[in-house]
């Protein structure tokens, strides 16, 4: 909002009869931020944010600079942004070395503040959200079928952290910041029905756990596992029963059953040693895992009926889990692991949570509590998606 | 044959008595092992064998005994054993610290030469095969479904290695020896239009491939993926292609291009390069990969399409293997293991390979030459599947 005050009325005018009628009925905080327009499509864009400066996994304040609103880009005016235990990984060097300084964050939702002249999907004051990533070739299968995260030339562009010419850093820069520029395709409408504090945990933790989820194809009442109760996971719950299924959620933090139970699982089974499997040995039809370090995944996927799949998609660090191939030769599942999902994906789970009322369980706290609740995060003390209020950058 | 010298005419009526009216039609050599019967029924069995006496993966000569024949046993005098990369590992300790001396082997065919009292599936003088297992519960679920090995009660014995208190030695011994005392059920019939020295690979390397490979399920004309051609591999290869599959060998041994192609392999991939992969990437229906070392499993499995299958029978030093979370997740491919095949399949896999010619390329050696020999399946110079000749035990 403090950018625009040298925009005329005239620029205003200029821009809505670009934008669809709806625009007539903005509010005047809407059509003050569609006043950005002009100059934001010339000049990089100034942002204040938290990044990491090495991999001492602890952030502080940085102001960079965003490029500048391209034809086919928007700016989201950031209101929250949430913190997924992949930043920490990231920022930490877990998945290789990084550049620094560099901002995380890929669960951003806020109001569209400008948009590029090509853009058609989004108007000045929309509420919009960004994922997992911002960027990818467009052209080949996959990202022609809403798989822009599997993209065949490898040119996914994810939001933080990856080579990005256009950025004034060279890096793509993420969510824990003042606003985002991003191409249209790779932002998501946030329907009005639901908070937009709610809705940013959809964006990694929905989608990651919704995709696989639907993939699996279960039928209502089948026995579904959740293993890893934290953000994604209790995402996961909500999803699979909200979706009909019977849910068997594995924790090892004694303290979350009544939450987890709250959630409306079934069962909750806290595996404070691996003979707590033992009950459950080809019980279920389908599991998922959102554990995000080593694990003994053979022991756990042998909850599952032979032949049956378990689903990966907490990534450990290295990227790399190490697994008994005798295990999984005596419990005959077959595992898969899964990411995120594609932006047409994405839309239709904030869609789907924002209709059925599917809502993370957040708490929200300041850009200055960060780096605490990062050490909540890594000692499972988060209950259960820490929403840092974007205006406290 | 020269452990019946004291056994009477007297006896061998008696037992005739309690056998299938085929045996009038014994030769004179059956006969002459029908004999044994009386002795065998109550006193230790007297063996000659190869064992490994400690890690080195070093074998020696060794006498021992194995039970008697209890009622419902079977004696058969081993003809032929071959070499599994299994008994390398296992003996070299590295699925865990071993009882030595241990005798390895569980690719074994011979000629029955007693039966216990209450015995119906074998007659003294049958040609006979034992595999990987040589007992189980009998009771549970997946035992009385004809899967021994993966028994519910965790009961199953493998050939050799495995606590046996019947054994005088306190442990199962496997085949590289002149005989072998089984429980009936455990022992496979080898009919009479296959060689016993074709029938013994089947009896390991041939199951565990054919298993998954049936369970796979494909369609006639389906890409089919192998990789690591050696004893399991190009078995793999010859059922795949059997079976009506288009198969793809992927080795990195360039010299066994042509003998695979001869396989009926429709492409052989020299995989000296992980990069020789990319160009498959999501072009199979379904891969098998033999491979019993780690290796680069996520690269691997990438060769088939997104949603198919890969399984793993080859087992790794520790039962383990490290896999990419992050390449499972950007191929989406359902990774399993197997774990040979319970009797019944063992039986249909003989039956099969026998009446359809599917037979192992084998090279036939001496006692004294197995030492020499698992060097060479070390050095991946096997081609495919030594048989070790029993005569020279």
């Amino acid at each position: 909002m403090n950018h625009n005050k040298k925009n005329s009325r005239r620029g205003f005018i200029q821009q809505t009869a670009l934008a669809s009628a709806g625009i007539i009925l903005a509010t005047p905080i809407k059509m003050f931020a569609e006043i950005k327009i002009n100059k934001n499509m010339s000049k990089n864009i100034k942002t204040r944010g938290y990044a990491a400066k090495d991999n001492s996994g602890k952030l502080s304040p940085w102001e960079f600079e965003r490029r500048p609103v391209g034809d086919n880009d928007i700016l989201i005016d950031i209101k929250f942004a949430s913190i997924c235990h992949s930043d920490i990984h990231q920022m930490k060097g877990d998945w290789g070395e990084q550049q620094y300084p560099q901002v995380p964050g890929h669960e951003i939702a806020g109001i569209v503040s400008a948009v590029g002249k090509n853009v058609t999907k989004f108007k000045v004051g929309d509420r919009a959200g960004v994922g997992c990533m911002v960027g990818s070739c467009m052209e080949c299968d996959n990202c022609r079928h809403g798989e822009e995260q599997y993209c065949d030339k490898g040119t996914t562009l994810f939001t933080y952290g990856y080579p990005d010419k256009t950025s004034p850093s060279g890096i793509t820069q993420g969510g824990y910041s003042n606003n985002i520029v991003v191409t249209e395709h790779f932002a998501i409408h946030i329907p009005e029905h639901i908070s937009l504090q709610e809705a940013v945990p959809l964006l990694c933790a929905g989608i990651t756990t919704y995709s696989p989820i639907m993939n699996a194809n279960f039928n209502i009442g089948d026995k579904v596992g959740v293993a890893g109760i934290g953000g994604l996971g209790h995402l996961a719950v909500k999803i699979a029963v909200s979706k009909g299924a019977e849910v068997y959620a594995f924790t090892t933090s004694k303290d979350k059953v009544k939450d987890i139970l709250s959630f409306g699982a079934k069962e909750v089974i806290v595996v404070d040693d691996l003979d707590k499997l033992k009950p459950f040995k080809g019980k279920l039809d389908y599991m998922i895992s959102t554990i995000p370090v080593q694990f003994d995944l053979a022991a756990y996927s042998s909850v599952v009926k032979p032949h049956g799949h378990f689903t990966q998609v907490g990534m450990p660090a290295g990227f790399e889990i190490t697994v008994s191939t005798m295990g999984l030769g005596n419990n005959r599942v077959n595992i898969n692991a899964s990411m995120i999902g594609g932006i047409p994906e994405t839309q239709e789970v904030v869609h789907y949570c924002a209709d059925n009322k599917v809502l993370p369980k957040i708490e929200i706290i300041n850009a200055s509590q960060i780096n605490e609740a990062w050490a909540k995060v890594l000692h499972k003390e988060a209950r259960y998606r820490y929403v840092i209020d974007a205006a406290t950058f």
